[in-house]
């Protein structure tokens, strides 16, 4: 086997397994190139072989009923570990490091209740323990505070990190619905379990609080020294006036450097509606952390679901087999010699196409509106909204268009055309939109 | 030498050079503990020695005037390269690597114009090149694109990367400012420079946009490639407007995977004032990214200044120092095990102090407000605000105060007190505030 190769088992095969299986084996040769590390997905260990005929896209041999065969299987390097519960799972997970092999979990109730016994493991048996996907799914918030902020103290971390409460309360604040309402909804979208206890009640947020305050102050602060209040006392009228105050409400579990120790605490807060962290809104996360040397930042993404965990599981893959092959830590530039160029083509201005901002200074009569939109529709472009406003000159206005999406150079002749019509009095400007609107980019 | 010491030299010892010595300083014991490194820092070289009197809170022998006592110096681990400029920086990072030493730079002229050079290098001869500080400051967007979305494709990235602009036209937005007056209390405020051409004509965020586009896309993307407009045509009409329509003007530095290519540029966008990248105002930096399987993402922080930028240098030399004596991988968990633990007390809730939303029901009745007011008054709680709300029975009423900073400890007596009174008839809501402000918290 070369060096780069890296041989990774998996421990369950649920929505998060699976999610992790498709990434491995589609994004191989982009992961060898980023860093590095060849991640062969060796085994997978699942409750119960599938029934003939179902679609498993796994290589061959790889589905097992037996765990041991990931757990002690020779070739195996990497270890992840996805069944979730505490007792299987920490036994399984012991028995991998034991035989040297490098873990991945996604457990926050593992490392809440049995983590500092298998860090203490880890440490002795010189393996990786990556748990980057426990808390806040895809959000890399774990390596910011083990790595990137190392060098600082941090002073506070506001965390919406249970994304059930969240979409809870942002329903009854946008929608002013009742609690009830709100939580039936999050069912039916599956943001929330049958049984909604552990994240209403903030217990789910508070074992996250656990692992975030422990790394941020080098210190273990166990799930039971936390103060935990959840979010079924707040009524729409606590939304309402809230709101009349300029606040917004949300699950935060907070956790703060004071003179008189560290506060860690879960419980509905009043945020001003003007922070950035009260626009993390519906089932997302944020973490609003701040430190003496970088000031305050926050960290927003998907908090749940599977392909969101799956890839922050498969970063810490990575890093766990970057660790079993040793010292790649100079192919992380992947992509930026030029010998490692990924062969993409980089598209002209040309080609791109976005909506556009237009605002020209016409003269005011009957024709002018008929004239310009018969010009932008000769080069494929089409109005979303219009308005008009006045200008200085008396016998001026200006037009502010709104288009839907359009080429670039499409609109690069509508500006010549444009500008060669008379009723056309001025230089115009044109400024191109962005709607951030994720499925549509 | 132990094992775990690491010697450090900086090149340059300006603004943030000094907040980087301050650090090092100060949190050996905090970094040594979260990383395993002991970091020494070993020689400054500045351009000239300081006048007697000075004072320089450097150890002893640490300052010179000649650089090559930092690159050549025989008991440097890490050179962490300051100065700034091309030509000079280049020629030292070269030698310094030439000599095996690991390097960090915050210099993204340098990374732009050379970085290919640079890293072939640095893969050649085995060593840690660290860059995090040359984009965004103090965000830790260049590791989460080395290493936490290495299983992701990323679809787009939008970046406010430019302080300068995001202050210039959200004080354009918020005050309805002329550029011109915006651009002067940029200047006023030291945002912006005498002479700002390389912030606000895009070149700065297209600089920065070539080192995030050629990590996310493993190819090299240079400057030139990039299609760049800055936001001088941009008036305050155009702000207004824009408003009007429901959208926010920002420079964005865009990069996107499309069918027909890679897109690269920075311009002036409008973007829905509600989404979560139009709150990254003054001179905050954010970067909105999305991959195909964490979904979208924002990390949001201080892109300039000493403090923040020294956060990242420190976080690379951390990194360098970890590859310099290898191995250190599983000691990341600084904190986690009990035997790591740090001595901190943790806070009773009791002792929290924080502002509170209260609403109670009450008879409506005169004395009413001055006996809650009294009881607030005797437990050491003052109230900010308070308004009167209609009660479904037709004789109460809800009364919901805001409270300025109290003890929990107060609180918890208040609300006893208060559900002793006649007056009070329900048993009524608290819900703690937090102001966000973070040189309050």
């Amino acid at each position: 086997m070369e060096k780069s190769e890296v041989n990774v088992g998996l421990l369950g095969w649920g929505t998060v397994g699976k999610s992790v299986s498709k990434i491995l084996l589609s994004q191989r040769k982009n992961i060898l190139k980023k860093s590095g590390v060849n991640l062969n997905l060796t085994k997978v260990a699942k409750r119960t072989m599938p029934v003939e005929g179902q679609d498993v896209d796994l290589p061959n041999n790889c589905l097992t009923t037996d765990p041991s065969e990931v757990v002690n299987g020779s070739g195996i390097d990497v270890v992840v570990e996805l069944i979730g519960g505490v007792d299987t799972a920490f036994d399984l997970v012991t028995q991998a490091i034991e035989n040297g092999k490098h873990v991945v979990t996604a457990n926050k109730a593992l490392l809440a209740e049995r983590g500092a016994e298998l860090f203490q493991l880890a440490n002795q048996k010189g393996v990786f323990l990556g748990f980057e996907a426990s808390t806040a799914g895809g959000i890399p918030i774990i390596k910011a505070l083990r790595e990137s902020f190392s060098g600082n103290q941090i002073q506070s971390m506001h965390g919406i990190i249970n994304g059930t409460c969240n979409y809870i309360l942002t329903q009854m604040h946008e929608q002013m619905t009742s609690f009830n309402v709100a939580l039936a909804s999050a069912q039916e979208k599956g943001y929330a379990e049958a049984d909604p206890t552990l994240d209403i009640e903030g217990i789910d947020a508070a074992h996250k609080l656990s692992i975030l305050s422990s790394l941020a102050y080098s210190t273990y602060l166990p799930f039971d020294k936390i103060y935990v209040e959840g979010i079924t006392k707040i009524t729409d009228k606590e939304i309402q006036y809230a709101k009349e105050f300029g606040y917004v409400i949300k699950l935060l579990a907070i956790a703060k450097m004071t003179d008189s120790g560290i506060e860690a605490r879960v419980h509905p807060s009043l945020i001003p509606e003007r922070s950035i962290l009260a626009n993390v809104s519906d089932a997302f996360n944020g973490v609003y952390l701040v430190g003496d040397a970088v000031g305050p930042t926050l960290f927003y993404g998907q908090g749940a679901g599977g392909m969101p965990t799956a890839s922050a599981v498969v970063a810490d893959i990575i890093e766990a087999g970057q660790t079993a092959v040793g010292g790649l830590v100079n192919l992380k530039t992947g992509g930026w010699t030029k010998e490692e160029s990924s062969e993409v083509e980089i598209s002209s201005i040309a080609e791109v196409k976005t909506r556009y901002y237009m605002r020209l200074v016409v003269r005011d009569q009957p024709s002018v509106l008929a004239e310009i939109g018969q010009v932008l529709g000769d080069c494929q472009i089409s109005i979303a909204a219009v308005t008009q406003k006045d200008s200085q000159a008396c016998d001026t206005v200006s037009l502010v268009i709104i288009t839907h999406k359009a080429l670039e150079k499409n609109m690069d002749l509508a500006r010549e055309k444009l500008s060669k019509l008379e009723v056309v009095e001025d230089d115009f400007t044109v400024i191109r939109i962005e709607e951030l609107d994720f499925d549509n980019t």
